[in-house]
């Protein structure tokens, strides 16, 4: 069936024949395996250009930073699926990965679009202080979350937050969307009134787009950093299980709000 | 409900408290973050243990080699449901992870544990000679696959196996388990008589179990690899769309072979 | 970690001991085992009242209407995850849900929404004609498409329409949001001038919100009715496999647009 | 890339013009819609035949036996993929599903090919006793469990065992495999020594065989099932969310058994 007008599929990222694998105008055998980190090669799947050192400190500093925070609910959810489904790991990181939604890790996503869009209106001349006051205040008054401040364990500044913030400025990238970051931390306080303040999933996108880490793609890099943690946690799982376990816990307090039959006693 | 005996959930990964994450027994936000790439991180947080230079090099490597191999069907399926649902990132990335499989990207665990089984008969004293041939038979035998031989497009030896050879020669690995694949080829030519050749998912297990990499954790690097691959081909198709004309080609030669109803012509 | 207020998992769906398992005040194994089919406990489910013979008839029409309709997108998705690890039925049918998205079968839940917005604005007593136009315009003016208008194949009314609007007649359904689906169908050629006819994914909410459905479940019809599907493509997987055929397929016309290295001719 | 031998797929499944959608040689919208339950069309894709009394009585009784049991592990991690992904319904259904795996529902496949092998060598002229002596016996020797025999909750019998059996009874199914499973289980006592008795996930295969359904599809069942069932706990979940407090509770008895860092106090 065809959807859409577009009927021939295009592709900048790879090619091969029988003898050569390419991969963004590379020879992925002899140019980029053993040449290349992990990290670097993610950045040049991406973009298509060679990593620099600033980049590479900033991308790194942020996978590093959201790969692992304990027992997240997506971390439950993987390694409650990979004890009912332990053949087929891909299916418990699939699960885990789901849980990158527009709540939790996808909030990075969000908050880069709300700084790129805050960084256009100063680029027309506003003020930052007035943009950020009214990018809040609408926010609130639609009653929307502001995406990346507020963090139920980190009362305080997550700690993650000038971790980054310090990579970023050692490596020399543009601090500019990090301003733009604390200028909204700044306008949530005036605005609404409470000391929401920047978490992990705000910081990660005021740092990348300091490098120009592509806007679309910032919700992959919780994605991945999270695949890395998922794979460890179902390695802990194969060996010392506890999804059921925490399956159990879970519902120790469960409160059944319903009606039931005739002689039944829960 | 209760499943299995144990009720109470244990972890050595990850604890927290309000202004401190730990990982592994290390500060996050003081020790990691900043110091340590991706890669690093990665293998800190499967075995506790800090990496160093030898399997640092053979894990960079065998991520870069099995990331990127233009439109092979997991990245399809990618781009198709990522054109069906391009508001959830996340379950674009799922569905390219859930294909691999025991037949594709997961067979990296497979020849693991062949070549790890080949290992131990010969630390019983069977010579290696004699004890692939058997194994192979005995795969052969009972209609079995040998899992990591053999490409649809690279008839002659995948050009990853020797670039991955290479660096695990040259990062100083142990190259006992890339002996063994080697010998599992030569028998497969002897014993089969096909030319069936070492493809990447025999030399990625081959390479990693040569820096002790957690053989439960194998189908994890094709993961990881691919979710950085994928993640590249959904911002390219937020960009440039071809998951529906993948579709469409698709079924261009499609043969409907079942009956039609009076009337009704195709 | 603590997210959100809540810290007591709370249902009315579903309790048991060693003995009874009641779901939504019944005892399952007396009450509805061998009582009650799949669609009405679907509904039961739900809701928590009895299906009557009109709710029945309707999503039966609604889940047979959407189960099928050969290899779209997401079943060629789920017969390539299928195809490449076959271990994992469950993978590839989650491969499958995963394209319930907002452009293709999420559209159901989307048009709900409009239909139930168009709806109270005539129960504040806007003429629908008015309303309708309005909605369009401002659609339009937006640059959004109308969610369940327009097909790639049946540029005509998609048959299925005809036949759930039938059925919703006959079965005594209040045709209210049938009648509102139709007019927008009306205010789409006037406003934009393009005969976009209403798809099933239009015609779906505007039956299933004339028997009382949960507006929030909508887009459950086509997950749990695609599942079906999905199930039926990968027994004929299994047994006649096409997925790694249909990846071929899709990358015959493939047009590489990148820069290759020297000497390598594609 | 041209995986394995056929390049052309094929279908017998579905077809369709711009007017007409045919599945299995019927017209989609004259022959099934309004005329079919969901049950039957689920049965009519999967096998191209009509369903009678007897299947469809079979058919849904499973269907309804295990869509829902409460707050298992798949439930949970559906739920809490949800609270942090509202936006993508689909997602968290697809982490649901990726629960029914070897371990848990899809145990329904495993204990359908066992009863399916013993029925070929009762064919053989062995009798039953015998096999079923033997098959345990071997099971039990190479340290693998009876696909559903035992149950957390329901350590006498499943209370949907009996259930089913009745119904299948009742419907006049063949009886052969109901007989086994239970011939299976007086096996386990009289060879393991331990009373694990018949659960839903062997009682479904041993019902379903007897009407002939696709011993392939046998896990399809419960994914379907469930799928209804984590439709339904989704809705509750969008209007009283209890996910986040699922992982809150989960973690309550949570051991780090890893070191700490100088000076951190959990």
């Amino acid at each position: 069936m065809k959807i859409g007008r577009e009927t021939t599929p295009k592709t900048a990222i790879s090619t091969s024949d029988a003898h050569t694998i390419v991969v963004r105008g590379k020879n992925l055998c002899q140019d980029l395996i053993g040449q290349t980190s992990f990290t670097d090669y993610f950045l040049f799947l991406l973009t298509g250009k060679p990593a620099d050192a600033t980049r590479r400190c900033v991308v790194d500093a942020t996978l590093v930073a959201i790969a692992e925070h304990g027992f997240v609910p997506s971390v439950q959810a993987s390694r409650m699926t990979y004890a009912a489904a332990p053949d087929a790991l891909q299916g418990a990181v699939a699960a885990g990965i789901l849980g990158c939604g527009s709540v939790i890790l996808g909030a990075s996503e969000t908050a880069g679009k709300l700084f790129d869009g805050i960084a256009r209106q100063v680029d027309d001349g506003v003020p930052l202080d007035e943009v950020v006051v009214r990018v809040v205040g609408e926010l609130h008054a639609s009653r929307q979350s502001i995406p990346g401040y507020g963090h139920p364990l980190h009362k305080e500044r997550d700690p993650r937050v000038e971790a980054l913030f310090a990579v970023a400025r050692e490596a020399g990238a543009d601090m500019r969307y990090v301003e733009i970051a604390e200028a909204v931390e700044a306008a949530i306080f005036e605005v609404i009134g409470k000391p929401l303040k920047l978490n992990v999933s705000a910081a990660i996108p005021a740092v990348l787009l300091g490098v120009d880490f592509p806007i679309k793609a910032l919700r992959g890099v919780p994605i991945l950093a999270r695949a890395a943690g998922l794979i460890a946690h179902l390695l802990e799982e194969s060996e010392r299980p506890c999804g059921f376990a925490l399956s159990y816990q879970a519902t120790q307090q469960l409160e059944y709000t319903g009606v039931v039959p005739a002689g039944f006693k829960s």
